[in-house]
């Protein structure tokens, strides 16, 4: 199957971004599937304004990508702008999407609702997402389960094409549903996001991981009494990185008193750390070699460009639009 | 100056499409701009759903403006496909525009109010219209008094896009309000649009052409009773043709009275047929050599899109859009 999944670059990416998403991205590449990993930067300039910031994070997810796990021998990693036929396909896309599909998607007004300035590439930016998984052929494509409503758009879209063109031309991909996508809360305990700054960045150091460990927000409960674990965020952040026999004895400790919160976060400190240390060295080899980075994100936009360039020249046939040029 | 003009296909050429724009057009070249005159296809889409038609009227229309005097020695013609970088700009552009912005644009609610289905390409029309005029670093675009809107658009993006780089990336086009644009009535009377099926086309043959003038709507006013020549749309049209002394004279024919409407119709298909005849034996030439025409748009094609690339990597620099490839 042909997966696609991309990251929006829109800050260092934290925990968040790989328990919900990136780990179960690698994941389908390590079944077996042909994925297709993409860094979707037109989209952030939706919400990005400064240049220097938004190339640093382009160049960022993708060393991050390479230092968990994205294999470029059997992966295809690259930047959307390397494929710029994914703009013109949003553009044929545009006209047969009609305005009202448009009213009806959630995510405009809660980005708005959200503070992002109301653009008309916020408004456009389902329609540019559908164009990126039809431009691949893509079979399926992960999201998280609020997020099947992209997935609907794109097999509208791709739907109402091949009806005006008459033919099959373009793909209908499938959503894959992320199974065991774990509940992410920040270290304000609200849900974990760079907008809300309260994130646990994947590639820090050891020392900052332990710094902002120690800054997780929990209630005031003396050391000696007993505490509920379940009402914990640091808790809940450990599950993510415990075995569970020591879920089991973290927790009971927990009830019986005696055991502070700064234990466990010193304790969620060390298992993070040790969690991500191949990945951080992995990225600290690649860092220092950018040319490398760069090569990968060259070869896998070339190969991008042909599965997309294949799909525009059906696509250019199929709605009368000539090019005299290859 | 770089004049930058199109003509979206969306029916065989007539009258209307000649006195209102393309001769204005024509004239530029001659008085000696650089001329960019394209053909606006991924437009059209937003209005034609026969990928045949779109095709047969995109060629129809390059061959038109060949043989109404547009010289590819001199001038740049081609289709907007050939250049796919202008839907790059479009995106980009999209996400400086705020959606307040296409609100107030009134051609998407005049077409919408004539039929035309409310697609988020029809919404986002004038954005793409700025990215044309804008990727070719315009100076002048020649628009009727009534266009003024979309060099308005075109100017307040590439605005926002410079004051958000800090930089003068795009240069602001000025209007060029077209001189003496004729009104050209349709045959019922209304305005000449292919929309009312009201058109007297440029390359019809001289038999058609008899045959539509004789078609046009007059009052009933006998033969040998005065008519008023301001009232009348065969004296409309026969203004755009003949000289000022043969127009003197048929008004006081008119005014007379013993002239009937059909000797003014007569008059009038003389006249245009001799006024095309040139431009219809240029136009059955190329139409015997598609392979011409074709040549003309590759080459067209390619300057176009050379200027067009230089200034999409300038755009691209200044909002952080990475691009591995040339």
């Amino acid at each position: 199957m042909r997966v696609l999944s991309g990251t929006q670059p829109s800050g260092r990416l934290h925990i968040g971004n790989y328990f919900g998403a990136i780990r179960q991205y690698i994941r389908l590449q390590d079944d077996g599937n042909e994925c297709f990993y993409f860094i979707p930067n037109y989209h952030a300039l939706t919400s990005m304004t400064d240049s220097a910031e938004l190339e640093r994070i382009t160049r960022h997810v993708a060393t991050a990508y390479l230092a968990l796990g994205a294999d470029p021998d059997r992966s295809v990693l690259f930047c959307q702008s390397d494929v710029p036929e994914v703009t013109e396909l949003c553009w044929i896309l545009n006209c047969v999407c009609p305005v009202s599909l448009m009213d009806k998607a959630t995510s405009y007004k809660d980005k708005v609702a959200r503070g992002l300035p109301a653009s008309v590439g916020l408004f456009d930016y389902p329609v540019l997402q559908a164009a990126d998984i039809l431009i691949y052929d893509s079979n399926l494509v992960p999201v998280g389960a609020d997020q099947k409503q992209h997935i609907e758009i794109a097999r509208d879209l791709a739907g109402k094409f091949n009806r005006r063109a008459g033919d099959d031309v373009l793909v209908l991909p499938e959503p894959y549903i992320v199974p065991e996508v774990a509940v992410v809360p920040g270290i304000d305990g609200q849900k974990m996001s760079k907008s809300y700054d309260n994130t646990l960045e994947i590639f820090a150091t050891d020392k900052q991981t332990t710094k902002t460990c120690a800054r997780i927000v929990t209630d005031s409960t003396p050391l000696d009494e007993p505490k509920d674990p379940e009402a914990c965020n640091v808790f809940a952040l450990l599950k993510l990185f415990a075995d569970d026999d020591e879920i089991d004895a973290i927790a009971a400790q927990y009830r019986a008193g005696g055991f502070g919160y700064g234990q466990a976060k010193k304790r969620l400190a060390e298992l993070m750390n040790a969690f991500f240390a191949d990945a951080r060295a992995k990225y600290a080899e690649l860092d220092k070699h950018p040319d490398t980075v760069r090569d990968i994100l060259a070869d896998g936009g070339r190969k991008a460009r042909r599965v997309a360039q294949d799909t525009m020249h059906r696509v250019r046939a199929a709605c009368g639009i000539l090019r005299h040029e290859p």
